[in-house]
């Protein structure tokens, strides 16, 4: 018999179907298509996204939505029925002119802001961002009225697009938190590196390095017959049920960095690869959020690619496939993977400088949205923060200060707590299965990530959306996101350099 | 002001850009999908084919039709009008259950025949097939009862899914002519030939020929910035406007057959790349028909890459990019390429056999539909024909007899003249060219393919479906197909040896 769930399900089952086109067809576009292709095929994606958004804000799915809440009590049901709802309200909140309005503003401010970069043009750039910070703002006022979930500021209702589950308020202990300890951590870092020089000068064939990426990927469980490994000028990961796709980019002074970009797109590949099949074509059987997968790509890069016993293991691959007239030495590519120094450039920044660019935004951006500051005192509170918290100055230096990053040209405000909720959760997980796996150090120094992949599935991948963010860590590890085992592991890894 | 018409342009423009969605969706599962990406691929290929449909069937669209077509009277919006008119009759006028009971019964019957060939089982297929021949005899009782032509046959109603506007009288007519006069021709060449021997043993590493191929592709026209080259296990061409894919296949014992595939994909994607950009989203800026079509494919494989002095322009290339260690003779390739011998797979066929097995399969089909004979003669038509116009018996061997072919067994009856049509309009279009090119032979020589493609693009590219099949013949060639200019083509190359 066909209940309201039922067909519920048949209803996301049908936009699940639109996204895996929309999914494939954008991939298309980054990697494959031609350059005469794009008008072409941005009027298809154009076409599809809307049948999409039609689809999603139908009024019947509303009342189907309303019947099953009042029916079903089973819990993963219960558990479906909250996502499919939050899908919906999502959806419907925001007026649809408000939407047209910030795709339009977004896409100019965007668009200009490439060429307004390379300039250094602030004011140019002024101009289009003021309408973007107000639309914005009505953005965030929207959600924050229409939601079940009672967010505190309306920067909050933003940032449960991207940390869906993290309040601001936690965010911001957290954060005050790595803002205390990271400074002096970063001081004590660079004085124990000072004289240390990098090495690996030399050019690295791309052909060999995607060789060598490829066997990377696949030690780290990457499966080659549900996905593919192609090029990009920026590594990203996306995909469906079955079919997974990462890419990497390959320089030919630096094959470290393709296989950084390699191990971490794994990562995120790993996640939806073993998400839920039963809810495959349900908002339920989909990624948690993207501080639950950010920590899953960083797990993937930092804690195991990184790691000193699995550099070791890997270095007779690096022989294998790269000049085999120079040597690889596994002790000096970790070394070059810890130098820590604090530069503009968040992108480029290291992994205990990183947080610090990250804070640098989040306290931006929440007082932009929540009105407490204007878009014009960007440059000046941006040179401020850079000075206290890394020591450096931006100031008349927008290209490399406020104007490096493409997030809020398009006004995608509470994205980046995503980075460092990641990293955090991303430590405090391995950190989890440290403890449970005392021969942590052997399995990776002897390329038994399956173990690893297979504690992983159970605790994180396998869970979906059934449990919010914080419960979803607190069962993994035994409690919320706490900045410490970060720490420690900074600790371990960049002071004490066991790790 | 919006009128019937400007919102039938609008309509349609939806619909292409649903197109466009498949098309590269499909292109995606056949040449770049990993194998676990099946189900989802074809879940949502199903999906978006589904909503195609419905906004093609919509009875908006028929009012609007009824309305335009009352109204408009310039020309090009008439041939407009004709087209969109019959993109919405052929969609509605086949029942929904019979569209879905021939969808079933023709997967089922192709992916059984995968194996039943394998192990040469007719009855096995039999039983399927009889279901396919049954839906497919209602199918075109259904076209021809809806249709504004007058279809004379059931059957003719079918061929114009293809051959559109080339009746199956005139076809008769032509296929007649061909039956009389290739078999004579044929002995006629293999006495010739008798003695000679193919040579090019040899292994050719696939990516030096995929370099070659790209060459090749590029000095026929190719557009690297409006289209791509990939592999596949059978080559083929698709895309849509700006992004014209075409895929070849690598054996590495033969580099000449890749050669000629993708001269022949690269002649389908010039068509597709020259037709008018102002319709792009319209039924009447679309390629004309598959026997147009085919004949563009042909000419460039034919006419020009296996040309004598086109294969001597190219030699160097080949010298350049395979093997350096051995010699390539330019005039054993081109003899290599007109080598004639009766036998019994049409995929493998030469030149002259082609067209036998092409009539071969049109007399059955066309009898088969039109219920002059039913499934169960098959093998022993098939057995029948072959002895008479190849002189070689498939009795018992139905493997490589009547079950060689994919396009029976989903019901594609009607697709096999195109091959030969395609071939006879190949011949006569270039011969055209050179009645107004008495320079054709040094073109070639000089790989000045420019002067070729410009008029190809003036003549029939930019044409669309402005006019019929056999109008566009004329307008192009001064008269409808004859298949004396494909005879004295194939006098002049296998018998005179000139070209």
């Amino acid at each position: 018999m066909s209940t309201p769930y039922s067909q519920l399900v048949d209803h996301f089952t049908r936009l699940s179907h639109l996204a895996h086109s929309l999914t494939f067809l954008q991939w298309d576009q980054l990697v494959m298509m031609p350059p005469q292709g794009n008008d072409s095929r941005s009027e298809a994606i154009a076409e599809l996204s809307s049948l999409y958004h039609e689809q999603l804000i139908s009024p019947e799915l509303g009342e189907l939505l309303a019947k099953a809440e009042a029916d079903e009590v089973d819990t993963p049901r219960q558990a479906s029925l909250r996502e499919m709802d939050r899908e919906y309200r999502w959806a419907t909140c925001i007026p649809a002119d408000l939407v047209k309005a910030k795709s339009l503003a977004g896409s100019k401010c965007e668009h200009e802001w490439r060429s307004q970069r390379q300039k250094n043009d602030w004011p140019g750039f002024l101009t289009n961002f003021k309408e973007v910070v107000n639309l914005s703002r009505q953005e965030a006022q929207a959600r924050q009225n229409c939601s079940n979930e009672k967010f505190s500021t309306p920067y909050d209702a933003l940032l449960d697009l991207y940390c869906t589950g993290d309040s601001s308020s936690m965010i911001s202990e957290i954060f005050t938190s790595l803002k205390t300890t990271l400074p002096p951590l970063i001081s004590e870092v660079v004085e124990k590196q000072s004289g240390r020089t990098r090495e690996f000068k030399g050019t690295f064939q791309k052909e060999s390095q995607q060789r060598l990426n490829r066997v990377l990927a696949g030690l780290l469980g990457f499966d080659f017959e549900a996905g593919r490994i192609d090029e990009s000028s920026h590594p990203f990961s996306t995909g469906g049920h079955g079919d997974h796709r990462i890419t990497s980019r390959y320089r030919d002074n630096d094959f470290v960095d393709a296989l950084k970009a390699t191990a971490h797109e794994t990562g995120h590949a790993a996640y939806e690869g073993g998400l839920p099949t039963k809810w495959k074509n349900l908002p339920l059987g989909q990624a948690r959020n993207m501080s639950i997968h950010e920590s899953q790509s960083l797990l993937f890069e930092k804690q195991i690619f990184l790691s000193k016993p699995f550099l070791k293991f890997f270095t007779p691959e690096i022989h294998r496939h790269l000049d085999k007239s120079r040597s690889y030495n596994c002790e000096q590519i970790w070394l070059n993977s810890i130098k820590v120094s604090p530069s503009y450039i968040r992108v480029e920044a290291d992994e205990l400088c990183y947080p610090l660019h990250v804070i640098i935004r989040y306290e931006i951006e929440s007082a932009l949205i929540n009105g407490t500051m204007e878009a014009d005192e960007l440059p000046e509170m941006w040179d401020e923060k850079m000075q206290t918290y890394l020591g450096l100055s931006t100031a008349g230096n927008f290209k490399d200060g406020c104007l490096q990053d493409i997030h809020w040209t398009d006004g995608s405000f509470g994205y980046f707590p995503a980075y460092t909720m990641g990293a955090l959760n991303g430590a405090q997980i391995f950190s989890a299965f440290r403890r449970t796996h005392k021969n942590w150090q052997d399995l990776l120094g002897n390329g038994e990530i399956a173990t690893i992949r297979n504690w992983l599935a159970e605790k994180i991948w396998s869970q979906g959306r059934l449990l919010a963010s914080q419960e979803l860590m607190q069962s993994a590890t035994g409690e919320p996101t706490n900045p410490n085992y970060f720490i420690d592991y900074l600790r371990e890894r960049y002071l004490e350099e066991k790790y």
